[in-house]
């Protein structure tokens, strides 16, 4: 893969290496260094500065070309006038990609200084990312160009988490705007979703999306790719790559700059003509890219592709014991033209049969949404969600398990038991459980873990159900919905082995 | 207030506290007397139960009538069928209301059973709230009929926190479903939002939502009044008392079963007709109700019109050191229907002058969004807010203080900076740092102690914008938004008396 040096690179020049703390030459050399001293990175490291003997004890090179070893990678943070005469540096060395974090070109009107920069890396054959970017992050080789510090001090003195990275799993981000690149680490964290890889581009003078999209297509870690656009060039080539891509791995785009006062406001931040948005959705439906309208929905979207196979149809079945959240899940479905629909067959027979035996409550309201009530048990929940699994009648099935009520004991417990049973079947499932109470956050964690993706408020549930339909009729479309499946049953088994998806 | 001995009552009967620990009758008798005990609660408790001596180490009464000192207060939580002997027993004793928790009334068809527990209450001018509810919760005087426990016990001995109760605040919460309510609770609780009261009524067999408005129109604890409701049976008497209401306090409903399969499955699960949506939709606007579409909307405009002064108009001002978090907090302006105009007068002047004295950085945007870039510092933060907050070109003012920059050493302390500008200033003003690091959640709760509402992305702020909008609308339509902000003056001065909104 041609940009692998970019993502497991064996030699890495870290140019502008500074031993003041904070700066960003600082930052991203002690994360590096930190990283191959715990082993992550394998990469040798060579911070390159001519006015350094030394930095955190590792001898500093006064360029490049003195770098003995093999230099596969360099990192570059130093003034924009200079860039030129590194990549020249570069050149001699043999040095294959370049990461320029330094600012100052396109991106304030220096189009001249940015077309030297490519010309003379073009001589040479090195590959550009940026410049103006923060550049790449892959929790499984270590590599991490983010010059955000982990920590910060507070005044108090206290030391807090500033920009935790996320743990290695399946799910790669590409960003062109450094800024929301960085507040999505920090938000994905949080969530629980694991990277296989972070890229920012910035102006992207040589390296564009279209050719990261071909990467992670082949990067057998990447499992579903999101990006957040605000601008894209080539429009053409784009979606002729996309359209590739999507038919093995989900896309999931951010497009920001959707309304005229929107896409104003990305033209002044990032000198990019924004397209009009109607254009857009149009071109990513058509290449089966799934559209986020929010940070929020780019991770829910995530999780859900990552973790579940899209579905065979549009039928939701819905499994309660909140009569209410039953009503909110109904009408968010309906919003999102997917259908809730009355259970008559076999399905309807399972669960009257069972009502009457006394296994389900007597009030139990066996429509859809099942609704099991307040005196619902973790083995009623379990019962329900095997028969509406196996039914016929529903495509995607949803469980609003609230853990308050007394009969769910144990909440991550019940988690378990549905996450393992959903591991037999090929129809998605996924899971709701409302609040931040402790056990609402074991219960959603441990359905997580058991890859049932889980969400604190019954609509953010049943907008996953859409992508997953969406997805599922791109694919069926195609004609490659059942090899997709298998690939991803092939996945799911893997990341069972890892110990229930802990990497995840 | 002629509901108040269910909030505030003086001597309370538990009728069904059981010595079986999980039963509802044990659980509420146990909160009860814990809040006693940790002075919370002044009211005093009367266990009711023929067959038990003392439960908890409290003396166990056979009836209501056997107890000697005053009660005003019965919670009842026996079987349906023994109800209406209970409400005899506390009529004889002088009982101003009752909370009948338990279930099997008209909800599961017998319509006979409840119309003799009205018929007999109203023979004693006692009134009733449910049956078939979880009753009351108030923060503030310790009033807990919520049967679902504390803590759960996990299989594996671990305690978990199952259902923690909200902070005393100034949000009232009026639930027709008591699974909402409490999932609502649960969630409530996380966002550091505190509670005035919550009710859920149930059947609403006396006590139903138009008096419990005027309730909280009268109580001064609370500012602002949620509802979830899933049909309303008098729509003209709750919209005479609605309007009145939200002439002083912003009402907002979360009305489920919206779309026709919504209404079907809240039809069967309450028994109730779901009325046309538009037609709600239509009678919510007129009476001034801000709508909210699930329970994340629900909170978000709680949180805002509780902290912040509704607006004088549409005008969004928007700040941000990250150029991608601005186009997207544009975008969601121009689809809720707000404005972000362009700043030409002598607001850009001011931050142009700013600019070019070096204060702010070479390339920043002096348009909206101000975009601050990535060299912002926490000064220059503090200064933009301040002019916006001055400017006459908008009405509110949207702060993404992204923490992960350099620039802002201290994100918790920038918090508290803009929240203490902002307290100077009627003109509403919102923020938002992204991400789930220690540093973005402490940067939040700053702003949320320092009655500047914040959110984990941009979308979600412009809709709490929205909503001050929306609300602000109807104040000045109706002629009372003066009066109202002069209120809201008043009220946000005690609050920063008591400590900066620690009770918040």
């Amino acid at each position: 893969m041609s940009l692998k040096y970019f993502f497991e690179p064996k030699g890495i020049a870290i140019v502008g290496a500074s031993r003041e703390k904070e700066k960003p030459g600082r930052v991203i050399f002690e994360i590096l260094l930190e990283n191959r001293r715990r082993g992550l990175l394998k990469a040798d490291l060579y911070p390159v500065n001519p006015r350094a003997q030394e930095i955190l004890g590792v001898k500093c090179y006064k360029s490049i070309q003195e770098i003995s070893g093999e230099v596969d990678l360099a990192i570059i943070v130093v003034p924009a006038r200079i860039v030129p005469h590194i990549i020249e540096d570069a050149g001699v060395k043999g040095v294959k990609g370049v990461i320029i974090i330094s600012a100052g070109f396109s991106e304030i009107g220096n189009k001249e200084l940015e077309e030297e920069v490519k010309a003379r890396a073009k001589k040479y054959g090195i590959r550009i990312l940026g410049p103006n970017c923060i550049g790449v992050l892959s929790p499984w080789s270590g590599i991490d160009t983010i010059f955000l510090p982990f920590y910060k001090e507070l005044s108090s003195g206290k030391k807090v988490v500033n920009l935790p990275r996320p743990k290695p799993g399946y799910v790669a981000l590409l960003s062109q705007s450094g800024a929301v690149g960085t507040a999505a680490i920090d938000y994905m964290s949080g969530e629980g979703i694991g990277l296989s890889a972070f890229v920012s581009y910035g102006n992207k003078a040589d390296i564009d999306e279209p050719e990261l999209l071909d990467y992670f297509l082949k990067d057998p870690k990447t499992r579903v790719i999101l990006m957040y656009v605000e601008s894209i060039d080539d429009g053409r080539r784009f979606l002729d790559i996309a359209s590739k891509v999507t038919l093995r791995k989900p896309i999931i785009a951010l497009k920001a700059g959707r309304t005229k006062a929107g896409s104003k406001a990305a033209a002044s931040h990032t000198a990019a003509v924004t397209g009009v948005d109607e254009v857009y959705s149009a071109a990513f439906r058509k290449a089966g890219i799934v559209r986020a309208n929010d940070i929020e929905e780019l991770f829910d979207f995530a999780k859900v592709l990552v973790m579940q196979p899209p579905s065979r149809g549009n039928r939701v079945g819905i499994i309660t014991d909140g009569g209410g959240a039953g009503v909110m899940a109904t009408d968010m479905a309906e919003i999102m033209g997917l259908n809730v629909p009355e259970l008559v067959g076999e399905t309807r027979d399972r669960l009257e049969e069972l009502r009457e035996k006394g296994f389900f409550p007597e009030f139990s309201i066996m429509e859809n949404p099942v609704d099991l009530t307040g005196s619902v048990t973790s083995e009623m929940f379990i019962k329900a969600t095997k028969i509406l699994l196996e039914s016929d009648e529903v495509d995607i099935v949803v469980v609003l398990a609230l853990h308050q009520v007394p009969g769910i004991p144990d909440p991550p417990d019940l988690a378990r038991k549905i996450g393992s049973l959903a591991y037999s079947y090929t129809k998605p499932i996924i899971a709701v459980d409302t609040g931040w109470s402790e056990a609402a956050i074991l219960e959603r964690e441990e359905f997580d873990k058991n890859m049932v993706p889980s969400y604190p408020i019954p609509e953010r549930a049943i907008k996953a159900a859409w992508a997953l339909h969406s997805y599922g009729k791109y694919l069926r479309d195609r004609g490659v919905y059942e090899k997709y499946i298998q690939h991803f049953i092939k996945f799911r088994k893997e990341w069972r082995k890892r110990a229930c998806g802990k990497e995840m």
